[in-house]
């Protein structure tokens, strides 16, 4: 028998979750948790997740002896609290280092990556571990924060759209008014966070605590997952972050150690699948966190308008939050050569209130177009130019194809994102009675959509 | 009567186009060509034409004298030259150093910003230089090569679309079975190039020689102009590159010296504004030229397919490029939280053969879509997923959602651009003459639309 064969037949009976010491061939030790393996990842190798919540690969012809130290029980306990809707506080037993008086904060969970595992009935991954067991599998938040968990969604974020937007500001004004969170985190999935996060920017105005964004982009149960480190700087940033508003906190380098913290309105998902896919467009991000302290960027601050965090405990009720609506009836153009106008009449003729154009250079469309746009305009719609550049800022007055656009009606939005726009726009509808405060609303700056500096191009 | 009031009035004799020599009050001497100041720019400052091809501002207070050297009469000649779009030759008796043995190429003009100069009447910039107008202004050129100048369309690039890719692909053909270019160069609006340099990439498969799309993102009567280092570049690459095909040759850095000469399916305006906007996706530029050196990258070389040059001069006529068609019945769908996915019926109900989804993260949209798709699927619309990340590769295997989507009949493009995704679409709906051999060629790799390696999110 081989030593790889008696390699497995130890793995077996070694169960996920269990805490095990790992001897290499080599003689250097490993110690952490043993994790479920990636389904599409190759049979050769276990995943461990050490102490610093990283997780590594190990391959089972390198390992010479693995010993169980704790065994896995707390854990499959803590399971059967799925699906549970209702807040629970953290199991003080397992905790023992929890101070009574750290910061308290809410990790509201809406599914996504960051709470996901494999589903072996599908054969793929399916967001289904609860705030709790992310808790749970992340002990170090001990060290920051008496954390309450709720699940209030849970979809993959491709899924959460305006609906889910109404019912996260909801709660989140509910529990800002409970008085007794210094943060809120709210877990995500990466698809769609930046919308979310642009949403909760606009109704969520003049919060006095920080809502964090947190997602990963590669599960836990994966080697070089992202979801502790993340996690363990949203928890940083809830607590320790001197501003308020909504942030996303997401890896900001392939090294391990730094996490930028975004403004909500001026991020965007600029790579499919890499930990370090989410970047501020045209300013940098307002802080990172590095080696779980926090490092402000002081161009930042001097480019954005924030609010110093303005907590006290059993104060900051908030009557004055009302929750907003989000109205669909907006559509995103993005023009590319050879679209046919014509699709500006059916959008015109079926409902739509607001045209978000996402031009191109700064901020066109072929001549083709200002006949329909021209009509739609005419027949009340609200019609927006923003660039598929993404950084930079729109102009129409360089051209004359901007001048022909102003000269019609079209508004350009300076350096608003396409996305940003989108969701301000839904946002206006949804809460504004007339069309021109919707008009003059777009156009201000409201939540850093749109900043003095855009300089970046990274 | 102060100092600057008399610089004021020498400058008024001064005209537009004149080589001058101004002296600074700290006794700096600067010799250049007077150029029309930005009309959007103060009145407090001169544009100087630098010998390198770059311009600078400088501040009438800050300017002690100025000398007249030459004055402009030859190029108020060429100015009548406008809109003649017979090949014409270079004026060669204002080109000394012109040599006989130099390679011969062509500067076809399609417009844009390189060919821009202000319009007085309107107040904007308009696309008005000739190609021949561009080389007499930068003389530099014939150092490098014998330049032969036609104007094909005159129109900025975001009026640029399938039928005058048909026609610059038809010229491109019939000038490179003349068999005396060594290199082509086309002149082209910089909001629309990239989609251009994709067709170009598709239809002009197998070419003999470099065509490279140039532009400048700022116009050459501005300080801090790009047109004519861009242009001395596009002419270094066309006659010097060692590889053939379709490129970009735009400004690489902030840096005056650093031209980026990207691979035609693999580049994107990615800045409203700036010189350096234009960067390569999910690879680095093919080349940079460095103070007029080429200086390949071995990476990319590896990671992408090319075909060396091949010219032999009157030997490359090439009977097999046939022009191609494109057909613009490609709907390129951007998904958007909120999104009403009764669009999609619309455009199955409206001629559309191809739509191409620009989807999140690895290629997700609303599962209320899916409906929507199945039935245009049946209905016989190919439907196809990009990622609007931009940077990465779409995957429907990871999450449900991808599967689901994978089971109606969706196909991921990996790391093709949307951008490029719709322009192959329409050139394959143009030539191939059954569904099927659509679908399989949407999914091969053709022109480095599709490349292994995707590891750079800059």
């Amino acid at each position: 028998m081989s030593n790889d064969e008696t390699m497995t037949s130890v793995l077996e009976k070694t169960k996920i979750g269990d805490i095990i010491n790992i001897c290499l061939k080599d003689n250097t030790t490993i110690m952490g948790r043993l994790m479920p393996r990636y389904e599409y990842e190759k049979g050769d190798h276990i995943v461990i997740k050490l102490q610093n919540g990283y997780n590594v690969g190990l391959k089972i012809e390198k390992i010479k002896s693995i010993n169980t130290l704790v065994s896995d029980l707390a854990k499959d306990q803590s399971r059967n609290n799925m699906n549970n809707s209702k807040s629970t506080n953290i199991d003080h037993s397992s905790l023992d280092k929890l101070k009574s008086d750290l910061p308290q904060i809410l990790l509201l969970s809406t599914g996504g990556t960051i709470a996901s595992k494999i589903d072996y009935r599908t054969g793929g991954v399916t967001p289904v571990l609860s705030a709790q067991d992310l808790y749970n599998s992340v002990p170090e938040l001990s060290e920051y924060a008496k954390i309450d968990t709720e699940i209030l969604i849970n979809e993959y974020s491709e899924n959460i759209g305006p609906k889910e937007w109404n019912l996260i500001v909801s709660k989140i004004v509910q529990k800002i008014n409970l008085g007794i969170y210094n943060g809120i985190i709210v877990s995500h999935g990466t698809d769609t966070m930046s919308y979310t996060a642009s949403a909760l920017s606009f109704a969520l105005q003049n919060i006095p605590i920080p809502v964090i964004l947190v997602g990963a982009q590669r599960s836990s149960d994966r080697p070089s997952s992202d979801s502790s480190s993340n996690l363990i700087s949203a928890v940083i940033c809830a607590t320790q972050l001197k501003y308020s508003g909504v942030f996303v906190v997401m890896h900001a380098s392939m090294s391990d150690d730094l996490i930028a913290c975004h403004i909500g309105t001026r991020v965007r998902k600029n790579h499919t699948s890499k930990r370090n896919a989410f970047q501020s467009i045209d300013t940098y991000p307002l802080a990172t966190v590095d080696k779980n302290r926090i490092i402000m960027d002081d161009k930042t601050i001097s480019n954005v308008n924030l609010n110093e965090r303005s907590f006290e405990s059993g104060k900051n009720k908030l009557h004055e939050i009302i929750p907003s609506k989000f109205d669909e009836r907006v559509f995103l153009l993005k023009y590319y050569p050879g679209f046919n106008p014509k699709l500006i009449e059916y959008v015109t003729n079926n409902g739509y209130k607001i045209i978000v154009i996402e031009g191109t250079g700064l901020g066109h469309l072929n001549k083709n177009c200002l006949f329909y746009l021209k009509n739609a305009i005419t027949s009340g719609v609200l019609v927006f130019m923003t660039s598929q550049c993404i950084w930079g800022r729109t102009s129409l007055t360089v051209y004359d194809t901007g001048r022909d656009l102003i000269k019609i009606g079209v508004i350009p939005l300076s350096n608003m994102l396409s996305e940003t726009a989108v969701v301000k726009a839904m946002w206006l509808l949804g809460n504004e009675n007339n069309r021109n405060s919707i008009l003059k609303k777009m156009q201000e700056n409201i939540s850093n959509e749109i900043i003095p500096i855009s300089h970046i191009l990274s």
